[in-house]
């Protein structure tokens, strides 16, 4: 197993989206930044190029060479080191229990053959965070990279959707560099990068940005495998994954993570208590503080970009979830409970918080701040544990804060409908506007086998009251692990509902690709439609079923109606007969009117006559 | 082609989903009535078994014998008959063109071989609806069968879901037959129900009753068979759908409707201008106020249960339109819009309504006013030619309740979520709570291949805001026609959607069943599980993918997690705990409280003194 054959199993899709090429816009600021974006262009040769937002990094660039074993090009290295403030020093070295094996055993899993020799850390106590320089008033090329990236490389501010609501946000009608350190500085806004993964393209979460979406992955003790896992990874940010979280537990945790990390585009979030508690063979009464901050540093220096951390599950919580439907459903939270229950102590999470600060803002590693309590059922949502929950969350952000470690917040779960709006409102209350990053909710508990949807009901809701970060569901949640195809569907269904939320929040420009579309869709440039699709290939697909002629994708009808009974057609009449002149049409209206309008009247005088229907 | 051998082709689904059988419920006042429900029986003996809300009819009833050949047992036609106010006649004789053909060709399709020998009407000019009924103070046996219905099979009020929020409906505690009856005489709700489709158990749609969904079949000239379209509608039902829309167009229009009605127990929609344009040849100028009134009867007399109507498509709207990103998108609307242009005349559907109701109150036939001029892009939501149509239909529902006839207003489309909810309330406004009937709405343009989610996310917060029934999307809208696969799709996307809408109004005992599920879930009872989900074969399907043994559905862990990760389990714990005696709890808080509340109080007073963060 360890002999290196394992390596030829690594495979990740490559090459561009159909009609689609990578393009590059450069930093006026700093002239060594080219942000990656993705072009789709049009059959019709009157309609611009559309740029995209597009987080799948260099497997989509035809330019650049993959080579899974040697991990991406190191985007941000030279940013980081010219900031003259971290040094490289000897990491921790890696032991058999990282990856679950005694000391005993041989570790029978390849290990990552090009790992950099020295990790990065913060010199002499310093915060490297993208919180401290904001607040120091410096523009990192980071911020500046986002900030077009944002635009999508628009030259100047989009038009906004028509009426959009933004419940309180302050969104820009152009991003600039100036906007994007305000925010960081505010702290209503985060740059997920470790200094240790200089690989990933940098990217914001905030709710006066671009809603963004986040997809799992990760083996369990029951299957899977890493090869599998680095494949899930690239597929994911491929349909748009804007980070991606390794919920690994099991064996060989340290070594899957290290493939991950090397080869992502995308920050990289981990919850380190999985892997403390593998380490004290899954005994959550035998976790203790200086395995865990163990845990921390190794994940520091492998480059894990957030860490979910529990430290809102206090003692005097934990009896509020005992009369529940579903008691405590967050592996996290339900370790810590176990663990404080057992001990009969308060969190050290919670204790310990401070420390763990101290050591986050040494590499850039953000919080995001578990919801352990979170609800696990429609019958639990909203209720005191959760709530309680937060409002210590709402104590740690500050206390973060001053530290100068970037902060985000999660949140359910399950909710209906109508009891989302106070996730929000309450977040934003205690937490001071950090960004809030959501499960979901699932909006029943009916449907296993498509909590997709149940969920990304939830989350376009939750997206438009001003959640920044979606964490996808897929189909088998609740279910079993996500395979390939369950990834794309989760990340595609989360999409959604992130651009749902932008179109109903007014994000500038975000209708753009909405309009694209349509107009495609009205002339019947079927190809362009494909294209401007989120998945070209299952709409392509799903047309081929019934028309599969080459000759129906320039058609001027659909499988749907007939050649006959063309309703866009039928507009084009409209068109005409508007442009025929309106003086003309007044005529024919006044030649006819008469008659027309006597009628109105006439039903709306016995309308008036009618007794009310009851 | 017929000789006959085409029926043999017919093949259904049936039998009941796992753990599923059903139950009647008898009638008080009306002793004939026996209220079809599906009980899912527990595998926890403790567990009652759930009864949930089921429009499946004869076919998941193994005590029923199925031939579709003959259709289903007529369950209505002794309350139409024993009320004394219908009268069999010699109907309208079927003509070539009906079914698409002229008198030359032969009809190369089969017909149904049961057919009825007369169709009923009423006698002398009466209106036969269950609005005249509800208005005269009559609680028909539909009425009843509702009321039970809609309770499920409560023998009183449930628990209703905290603080939901109904936006002003009228929802009671527990549904009588007295309620049903004001709400139908109010107008607020209709039930479908043509004296002519006796097959069908009742139904309604409004606002303060359980949201409804319909699924859309229909061939088109391009694809399609009439015994695939059996097959979608009993299928359809299978997985929840309420009432069916057959929108076929093509050849054989006539014959596949009939093998649609008789063996439908759900209502039958149709939009009876598509059939009348197949009679002109598909040449929408050359379409009359005879043919079309003429195809009215045909299927009034066939049974169809309600027809969408674009009578709010008036001539001086139709250049409201033409500036729009996608036109018309309704193929009804568009066909009136060219009608209307053609002759640069006022709709003959507007100028007729009043015969038009005279017609269908005669069948009691109910109206939905369809809006052919909704936005089909989200550029074109909310616009002055939608609205304008919207307040039309407000002034046509005046005018039908005079005449004693059944409405339900058709609403978009393609609207981003911050248009949503303005769409429900100028519906309320202008047609005077009639219950409204919407597709999706789409709340982006950009996933054709998913539009069943992208307007699954409207359709569930649509619903919440009022709308009684909801149209289903499938995966294939704007790709293709819908196959058995994207119905099913469609419908439990749908039926998601619906329930969401349910638990977020606060309907009594729309939780019961997320509660049951969770239930089981928390207590790892795998098959109770599956079989309380929306659809229990792919729950199952998914499970076993990952853990296939017949044990793992009895296992206390799951592939997620794995045995030894599980929160649920640790929750156990939890309970343990608080049960162990709240004053042993007590003492023990007291005896570490010390320093569990010191340590927040120096938390507290350390956020205190920190520099708000920016």
């Amino acid at each position: 197993m360890a002999d290196g054959t394992k390596v030829q199993d690594f495979t990740v899709t490559t090459g561009p989206l159909p009609a689609s090429k990578k393009v590059h816009v450069e930093g006026k600021r700093h002239k060594n930044i080219a942000v990656a974006m993705r072009e789709i262009a049009l059959d019709d040769p009157e309609m611009p190029s559309i740029r995209v937002y597009d987080p799948s990094g260099p497997y989509t660039d035809p330019a650049q060479a993959i080579d899974i074993r040697k991990g991406l090009p190191r985007l941000r290295y030279d940013w980081i080191v010219a900031r003259g403030d971290v040094e490289h020093y000897d990491g921790r070295s890696v032991k058999p229990e990282d990856n679950g094996f005694s000391s005993a055993k041989q570790d029978p899993f390849v290990e990552f053959p090009s790992k950099p020799a020295q990790p990065l850390r913060a010199k002499g106590g310093k915060a490297v965070t993208q919180l401290a320089y904001a607040r120091a008033g410096i523009i990192t090329a980071e911020m500046e990279y986002i900030a077009i990236r944002e635009n999508m490389g628009r030259a100047a501010a989009g038009t906004a959707p028509s009426g959009g609501e933004s419940f309180g946000a302050d969104i820009p009608a152009y991003v600039t560099p100036e906007f994007v350190r305000d925010e960081i500085a505010r702290g209503r806004a985060i740059i997920p990068n470790n200094i240790n993964h200089p690989e990933s393209e940098p990217m914001i979460i905030g709710r006066n940005f671009l809603v963004k979406i986040n997809a799992n992955i990760g083996n369990s003790a029951v299957t899977s495998t890493a090869a599998e896992e680095v494949d899930k990874m690239v597929w994911a940010t491929r349909w748009g994954a804007d980070t991606v979280m390794d919920l690994s537990t099991g064996t060989n945790i340290h070594n899957i993570r290290e493939w991950i990390v090397r080869n992502s585009p995308v920050p990289i979030g981990t919850v380190p208590i999985y892997q403390a508690l593998e380490k004290v063979g899954g005994v959550a009464e035998d976790l203790t503080w200086e395995i865990y901050r163990d845990t921390l540093i190794e994940q520091c220096e492998q480059g894990v970009d957030y860490f979910t951390v529990h430290a809102g599950v206090r003692l005097p919580y934990i009896p509020m979830t005992a009369k529940r439907m579903t008691g405590i459903v967050s592996r996290g939270g339900a370790i810590m409970a176990k663990w404080c229950l057992s001990h009969h102590k308060e969190s050290f999470l919670y204790e310990r918080f401070e420390e763990i600060c101290e050591l986050l803002k040494a590499y850039d590693v953000a919080f995001s701040l578990g919801d352990g309590l979170r609800p696990g059922s429609i019958a639990d949502a909203n209720d005191e544990a959760q709530f309680a929950e937060l409002r210590t969350l709402g104590e740690l952000t500050k206390i973060a804060w001053q530290h100068d470690v970037q902060v985000m917040i999660e949140g359910p779960g399950h909710v209906p409908m109508h009891k989302i709006k106070a996730n929000m409102d309450e977040q934003l209350k205690h937490c001071d506007e950090a960004p809030f990053y959501t499960l979901g909710p699932l909006t029943t508990d009916i449907a296993p086998g498509y909590d997709h949807i149940t969920s990304g009901i939830g989350a376009a809701m939750i997206g438009w009251f001003g959640t920044a970060m979606l964490c996808y569901v897929t189909p088998k949640e609740h279910l079993g692990l996500p395979d390939r195809d369950d990834v794309k569907v989760g990340v595609v269904t989360y999409k959604i509902a992130a651009h749902a939320a932008d179109l109903a929040k007014g994000l500038p420009a975000a209708q753009e690709r909405d309009d694209a579309l349509s107009k495609a869709r009205f002339e019947f440039r079927w190809r362009d439609q494909f294209h401007l699709s989120l998945d070209p290939e299952t709409a392509l697909l799903y047309h081929d079923e019934t028309l599969p002629a080459e000759g129906a994708k320039v058609a001027h009808f659909c499988s749907m109606c007939g050649p006959k009974f063309c309703s866009m057609k039928i507009t084009q009449d409209v068109r005409d007969y508007a442009a025929s002149g309106m003086a003309e049409m007044a005529q024919a209206f006044k030649d006819t009117g008469g008659q027309i309008y006597q009628d109105k009247d006439k039903l709306a005088e016995k309308a008036k006559q009618l007794p009310a229907a009851e």
